[in-house]
């Protein structure tokens, strides 16, 4: 021990669900184990040839710093592509920001004081928790379940919550990581209670475009009455598949919000400026690209659900949007059996679960395993979440079939496995 | 109004010094007025070309996320770097950072809880302010002034701050704004200090590079028996003249920091993948480029600092390193004297000062005018450096030598129009 200390910050910060099982899948992968990562909505999509042909046409000079509101080109390009959803801004309405991660964290910092709370319906994006830490924000959740297929909560169970500390609503719609989407009537009800309490009604929609059921996709940015209320948040990462390139927006029609964000991003100096050169050559002219990336999602989806019912005590409602799914399994702890996936559980074909060597960590082996997002960490519910994990349907078709078999073969392994330690 | 508040933290945000007057500029540059910018650190030097290469000959199908710690290519080609320098790392020290402003900000979120005190030599880079605003820390700053050339202050002063919420120091080497280096005799007064009262150290050395008095280079990591505290704080923008590809690194051998701060990379995902793939080209093979960036800055620092000196009630103190100088104006306001340079004064030649038209702002006007940053906001102590601008020698020696005359110009026309407005 130095006696130097770490902040509270650091140790209330939630380890990433997503990834902190990652050294092990590592690990799986430097003993030479093919890891299916159903983890991580990271597609495995190209993003568009003409975004790649910005940059290797790039003919800057100089990489110098951007506006630290990011460029307005971009922004511009951004306003015409919001209006195809009936969402009427100006460029000023619009900051640039290092991701979604980013925007979310700005928004709670400008909005927000240490102590203040903010209610979120759960099963959420683990990351709100960690930016919320960061913040010094508190968040408490509502809880949806599997076998309500993840509606919203009724407007008691928010009421029960709300308290002088109560300063926003936070939803991610379509949802990360259960892929509801809300409907109509529930956005009136999450707007009827943003206008009583006068709250910020944050809402995260980058997967806006990824709604397979015909149902509306309905923006926190078109009810009427909160525009004041509303922080758009918002990221180019999934829907072009360029995660890595780090851009995002934050969106408000309030100018004090945005001149106190701006503080924010001026601390900053400014966002990555190759990815709002790539995001500005994504954004026009990409129509049939989408189309095409659509399409294999609605493909993707039904693979992995249809799949994931037809193994022997597995669940997992259809999801309206995104590409993730919240699936129960038939474990006590789902955390133990994801990590196990990547430790113990190694599939070569042709030999038989009973001829398998379990302790293939101890060896070379090339065998095929899977990795995904243990639900847990999705919830801040003691308890909730246990045999649960998260999916993304971001691998081709061929690969989450695979993975499927894998699960279905891990699965039963593990139920050996389990009562050979118990023995 | 609309009764939602505003985050303590969005209101106590100093607005940034070298971005705040930016709407002036904008306007100016729309009237047709060219600005000369000596406020911001943005070199106009071109991005190494190997940098650039590295982009148009991406041959990656998809962007994607990259690990939350930063590639380990990159991060190896750093610890080969920074051998370079006696400094002697492993790629497990290293986080890779959205520019040096993430670096601070997680250095800060990760050592500091909310109302714990940071002590700085004031001058100082002002966005460590609103970092600090960010993590809930608080900068309690120590005074260098411009008549004993900016060096360290008395151990005895930093002791009179020392109280039991002391966490660090914080120092910038070379220093950005003033340009001073520390002597082993003073980097080992601060060692000292750290090691009694146990504090962290957080050394900015972004400006490594750029030591013109052939005096050593003392990094925090070379000091002794505080290793444990060292956090360092780097970032490839300046020495690659790639401020807008936001590329930082925290590094430092303390687990447990390094174990915190990887919750706060998690949080927000990953840095950006395209400047890394620029940065870990930028590194190898570019000694040729380096040493001619440097015989520029040597060349640049003399002609503006020589120029400077050379009006009438001007004075500046030589910089040891960094491309930044402090300089005295003869006015009371310099920042009012800033906003005055881009709303009314605006050099034409051929027109006197007598004959010129100071209201250029309500009319078209092409003539020139200089942008200079306030140093007012560099300091935390009320009054400090009101008299006082940093300019940054980050433009051609041409543009540096005009932006001279622009100064002298307008501080002869602003005694004018100050008399003139006082009548």
């Amino acid at each position: 021990m130095n006696g130097l200390q770490i902040s509270i910050r650091g140790l209330e910060m939630p380890a990433s669900p997503i990834r902190k099982l990652a050294p092990l899948a590592f690990s799986a992968e430097e003993r030479g184990v093919k890891v299916y990562r159903l983890n991580i909505g990271q597609p495995d999509l190209p993003t568009p040839e003409k975004a790649l042909d910005a940059l290797r046409n790039i003919d800057r000079k100089t990489l110098e710093y951007s506006p630290s509101q990011g460029y307005r080109s971009l922004r511009k390009k951004l306003v015409d592509y919001y209006d195809r959803y009936q969402i009427k801004l100006s460029a000023d309405d619009i900051i640039i920001t290092a991701g979604g991660s980013e925007a979310v964290l700005f928004a709670f910092m400008s909005c927000l004081n240490p102590g203040d709370e903010i209610i979120v319906p759960e099963p959420a994006y683990a990351n709100y928790m960690a930016l919320a830490v960061s913040a010094g924000a508190v968040i408490r959740t509502v809880t949806t379940t599997i076998d309500e297929g993840f509606c919203l909560p009724k407007v008691e169970r928010f009421e029960e919550l709300i308290n002088e500390k109560t300063k926003a609503i936070l939803i991610c719609n379509p949802n990360n990581p259960t892929g509801y989407l809300y409907t109509q009537k529930e956005m009136n009800r999450i707007r009827d209670l943003v206008r009583k309490y006068n709250l910020y009604l944050f809402s995260d929609e980058v997967y806006r475009e990824y709604i397979y059921t015909g149902s509306p996709y309905i923006s926190a940015m078109h009810l009427d009455s909160i525009e004041q209320n509303v922080v758009l948040i918002d990221s180019v990462s999934k829907r072009y598949s360029e995660c890595g390139i780090r851009i995002g927006a934050l969106i408000t029609k309030n100018d004090e919000v945005r001149k106190t964000v701006m503080k924010f991003c001026q601390a900053r100096l400014s966002p990555p400026l190759l990815g709002q050169i790539v995001a500005e050559a994504s954004i026009e002219g990409t129509e049939e690209y989408s189309r095409a990336v659509y399409e294999e999602y609605v493909e993707r989806r039904k693979c992995l659900i249809d799949g994931v019912n037809r193994i022997e005590g597995c669940y997992t409602p259809l999801p309206m949007g995104a590409f993730y799914t919240v699936a129960q399994l038939p474990v006590d702890d789902a955390e133990a059996f994801c990590a196990w996936c990547l430790t113990d559980f190694c599939w070569k074909d042709g030999l038989t679960p009973e001829t398998f060597d379990f302790s293939g960590h101890k060896t070379e082996c090339k065998g095929e395993t899977i990795m995904m997002a243990p639900a847990a960490g999705f919830y801040t519910t003691p308890g909730m979440g246990r045999d649960q994990v998260r999916l993304a349907y971001v691998l081709c078709k061929q690969d989450i079939q695979r993975s499927i078999f894998l699960l279905d073969k891990a699965l039963k392994a593990y139920g050996g496995a389990i009562s050979k330690a118990g023995d």
